[in-house]
């Protein structure tokens, strides 16, 4: 056969896929809605293992790779959750509303989003009208402060007198300032959530939120529920324990990145050569870099200034780069192969664990390269 | 329909899936055949491009998501370069001898099988056996130095007299000092190639090899074409460029990235709550630090101490994070916003576009997240 013969039933095979995948989206799109019309959850875990098991299995009997399978069907599912997201599952009493404080920032727009596909009354108040909180909080069943963290406090002490049963949350990314501050005005259910993502992500399935008991767990339930049943994976977490932890997950990264910014601009360095120098490693470790750049200054800023110990941290973390910078300098081999080693030991099998992740990751980065398509 | 009637039918379209893929790949398996015998290149974007296209006005007027359909054709092609390349096509004349010194290192053995798997003779020579080299060279048409950084200069000059014609070129991550070298040691065509990438890619197809030309172009040509037969992107650079890019490349990241590790291991850190408490993109963070961790120790070391500048580069490093941990430690808001204000001024409208193109790779790291299929 001639290659113009073997790539018109390359085309065909793909048509039929093509056709297929609309095909699924449509029954999809039917248990999207049956699946909210009784509040069941999106994203059960069991099933999609069940599904992509079954189908690997197909697979590896017909000798074909069943990591494609998988890859493929993950990435179909990824689009019938967005599909079927639409409109949401409700959990809660829908009628009882919701209050959303700093509903016009991003993060507020996102939430007030979700209850709203949820059928909830929502109501958006925003941080500069914090005076038409008295009237919008009368019959509220959840408030949520979700607001810039220097102004939090401020946003919490304006609150009114809230229904007792009303639940009162913040979803700022320091925990224990402002659980102290809900807790002392309201005298009901308060919890502290943390949601780990920004803004610009598509669906809440699988994106992790750290939740902070507050007080009466019993009382608020029923929205970790609400949650749980847009796919969100919650851990729970003490203030304390947060707020450490985020220190190292997200004040230090940023610190570093911000720094490292810093010098790149300063350099005389071609950011357009570097690009078609890289592989998509090299690509991704500066794509890390220039994302930060491409968001908010003030939200970067205050998660540092709110990080307490981060100046601290910052000086432990120049000293390892003043003991590494003296290697280097000396040129001692052997002495910069022992720290490398001596952290090879910290990682542990993680290391090995996280270079696979992120080479397929890398794979992953690499088929989308290329002639883009019209 | 109940629920398990619609998941009955999920089920049997996705089962047709696996047939459509299956009967796919028989084809595709066929178009490299084809292709092999007649040394065409397995990667033809013009044609990539084409097939990408009509299968996405073909979703879009039957209303789905062309960047879905994109996305799955996509992973199914990376797929089809795999398997086709159990064999590759050849350019050069596959019975003149390639001679890989080095070849028992994990870059010379990739090396050393992408010759073979095109059927060319493969002589490797390990770098502690450079006596062999004299018998292996006489009939060489191509001699690829593979060694470690800091043996490079050792193994060049250990070259005996190689015949006119044979092409002379080295793989090494630095590129002056070795060019020279091969120029001295050999009056026929030389070349300097630094692949971009590890030996853990399973394919040339994208991937970005630097080329530096040293001598008589014409006679290496037949090498370039052949490295572009199996995919690769040929970028052109002079050696002076290219080290000077290599370095904010390769070396700073590389410097940043260990310090950090360094940091980390001395804190009262907990990997596993981190990563518990981390959504994709902090995972993918967290990752990009341990990946290097389960590399070699000498390779790393060796690129740093090979970066002629890199102390000053530090240097200018520390001077960005000092400036910053002082604004940090005065709570200034202001100039830490200000700062980073300048460096979205540099990226302009690169920043927004790493954003994307990392927020979508970050949607496919989630897609794999989750429960594990069996």
């Amino acid at each position: 056969m001639s290659l113009d013969e073997l790539r018109l039933q390359i085309d065909s095979i793909d048509q039929q896929l093509v056709e297929l995948l609309v095909a699924r989206s449509r029954v999809t799109a039917a248990i999207g809605a049956y699946k909210r019309e009784r509040g069941l959850a999106l994203y059960v875990p069991e099933r999609e293992s069940e599904l992509l098991g079954a189908r690997r299995e197909q697979a590896r009997a017909a000798g074909a790779d069943p990591d494609l399978v998988e890859d493929v069907l993950r990435r179909v599912m990824r689009g019938s959750y967005a599909s079927q997201e639409t409109s949401l599952p409700a959990v809660g009493d829908v009628r009882t509303p919701v209050v959303i404080i700093g509903g016009r920032g991003a993060m507020g727009r996102l939430m007030a989003s979700l209850f709203e596909r949820a059928g909830y009354v929502v109501r958006v108040i925003d941080v500069d009208n914090l005076d038409e909180l008295a009237a919008a909080v009368t019959d509220a069943g959840l408030v949520v402060v979700s607001v810039p963290i220097d102004r939090t406090a401020e946003a919490i002490a304006a609150l009114p007198k809230l229904p007792p049963d009303c639940v009162l949350c913040d979803i700022t990314s320091v925990k224990q300032i402002p659980l102290a501050a809900m807790l002392a005005a309201h005298a009901g259910p308060v919890v502290g959530l943390h949601p780990m993502f920004g803004p610009d992500v598509r669906s809440l399935v699988k994106q992790v939120i750290v939740v902070c008991p507050g007080r009466d767990a019993q009382r608020y339930d029923w929205l970790l529920r609400q949650l749980e049943a847009w796919g969100g994976l919650l851990r729970e977490e003490s203030p304390a324990a947060h707020d450490q932890a985020m220190q190292m997950i997200q004040a230090m990264r940023h610190f570093t990145t911000i720094a490292y910014g810093v010098f790149l601009s300063r350099q005389p360095a071609d950011l357009e050569q570097l690009l078609r120098l890289s592989s998509p490693i090299y690509r991704l470790e500066l794509a890390m870099v220039g994302r930060l750049f491409a968001q908010s200054p003030m939200l970067y800023t205050d998660i540092m200034l709110q990080a307490e110990h981060l100046p601290e941290l910052i000086s432990e973390y120049r000293h390892a780069l003043d003991e590494l910078l003296a290697l280097v300098r000396s040129d001692d081999r052997e002495g910069l192969i022992d720290r490398f080693r001596n952290v090879q030991g910290y990682f542990g099998e993680l290391a090995p664990r996280l270079l696979a992740e992120s080479a397929e990751l890398l794979r992953k980065m690499h088929d989308a390269q290329g002639a883009k398509a019209g």
